[in-house]
């Protein structure tokens, strides 16, 4: 028995996956470009279903290029976002992964830190704003 | 009495405010280029080494080219984070107020829809992670 | 303009929603047996290709029964889990949503009063494992 | 030292524990059938009034027929939300434990992966309706 | 039908209580010193099981000099603990509740000012820690 | 390449600091009556501004007998809240670290546990608050 817990589950291993399953591990490494199937995929994997509706939908929102979709938001952005969401819900495995992402995409250490100081400073005042029941100044939605 | 719980402290009007108060609440007006104090302002001002504290950061952080600092991010991208970690912690007045600074830098509501779809899709796969207890992948640190 | 904040956006009237939206709007009504189309819906129409996204795949993880595809859990289940998630997260929108469905499947004001021990019991359970650090006792991961 | 962390306090071990914590720890071992002491109560016991009241709450609402009380949800369900919040929180000593319980309470790789699936939508959907402030649908409350 | 969403239960009357119910409520008014009986407990009284385990749980922790119990901490500590979990978790009702406790205790606005900057200091601090993944100094656990 | 994931940046040496950040860590040790830095602070100095930051905001708050403020709140209280804070949100690095600090200020065992207890009944009502949407009582906002 291993000596610190692992996974709950035990992730497929790309050289026995299912031909299913090793279609979407192909595409996740054409699409991400990596020469790894990270371990995200291979424990969604367990579930074919589950491992098919988060990759498409993450596919979609990720890569819209992939489908020739135009988007708002560029590349960095969207790991940007990822990474805040991340670290604010205290993801270990997300943390890493969308690190080296924003990394590979070209921010450097600085601008690590820029990110940082953004996304613990709106932690701080979101508690601030909710421990006060601070009321919200009105603006009207918008189309 | 009220017949909705209103903030826990009554907001300091900007009438009556202490000088020391007075000269934050300007500064506040003019960098951020608004006609009003908001909400969060006025509640923070009930106590002034707080206030000063939180708005000499948050202007360091999101307002860097007041202080001729450089900066690796975009107002938008961080009005766009502070957005992002405002809908992961579900706080109603932050949201309404970056919600209202990304429009106002001109992020569209085609935009918004990506940074929500962004937002949702991450705040699935950390529960999703975390669930699994899935081991992070190893990238070494980076300088 | 209003005197409370309402939805950061304009949500789409089911009267004027393009062909698109509306063909959607009324998959909606019919899987879920409503005589409307919920807010959530609506403010997710203002980017049609998320709510496609969003759409199919709640269709799929919460009715695949309309897909022909066999589940191990039932929906009251199902929705249970959602109002725990909800609860937990404190989303106004989600728990009132969830606890109608959760009604509507038949648990009674007593089986609503277990949940709520449940997830009132594991929320506190959870911080107090988080805040000694416990270590996990060790499970091997399971096929 | 060690040269990673453990617990913030040092486990009892049960070999030494007082006869009032033997005792709780005994009924822990015969209540979930278990043939060790799991950390949680361990650590627990370094207070052993925190102990005994945090095991006397988890029995009523986890184990009613211990007590002869009749419940609305059954023993699956329950662990089924344990592991939703656990999983939503981010506990992962939780996510070890409510995993090992639903597994042995029959649920199956391809049951976990649904829970899964619906923990992980929901945590997406909280965070969609909190970044749009989304307006509840109005529904009675209901007795 | 109300115009807004109301709790998604109704409220237990004091009036109409059973006297299970009812003699829990006399213990609540009695032991916390209010005039009326708050809605959290209204609610909690459509389930009396549930009632009865929180009141009692929260009597005991709350108010350990009811029974005679020492405690390390004072009542204005427990309410600023509680106040703060409040304000990092968001919960409405319960920053209002905590609030007026710790304005009852003798904190006044100054106090309240220090409170929320040390919790807004912390939330930030965590979600940086959770951000950079930054491993924990090692300190041995303690008896 | 480590077989375990390290933070995300390699942490400054306290012997190849600049003279810049050698001085936030001298303060810092100083302050705090530390014989080393933290690892938090040696990651914070990838980024010298928001080391800065971050240090003299938690001096300010945390440290205000070193410029002569006034507190409401002693030193123990503080860190008791850094502590409630840290647990409810799941911050291993933190928790550790205000674990250290709390029992260094001389709060025992038992003490621990009763802070344990109170944040750990109010991350439950927090929960249960929200789960089933208990609307506040009314009370008016205080000066």
């Amino acid at each position: 028995m291993p000596d610190k817990p692992l996974a709950t589950v035990r992730p497929v291993e790309e050289a026995t996956a299912s031909p299913r399953v090793a279609a979407i591990f192909a595409d996740i490494r054409a699409t991400k470009k990596l020469d790894f199937v990270p371990n995200f995929w291979r424990v969604l994997a367990t579930d074919p279903d589950h491992l098919e509706l988060i990759w498409t939908r993450l596919k979609a929102i990720m890569h819209p290029e992939a489908s020739g979709r135009p988007s708002r938001l560029d590349p960095l952005t969207r790991e940007i976002i990822a990474l805040a969401v991340s670290s604010t819900n205290g993801c270990p495995y997300c943390v890493h992964s969308h690190t080296a992402a924003v990394r590979k995409l070209g921010l450097d250490v600085q601008g690590l830190g820029e990110v940082m100081a953004v996304v613990g400073l709106f932690n701080a005042t979101n508690a601030i704003a909710h421990g006060y029941q601070i009321e919200p100044d009105v603006f009207p939605p918008q189309d």
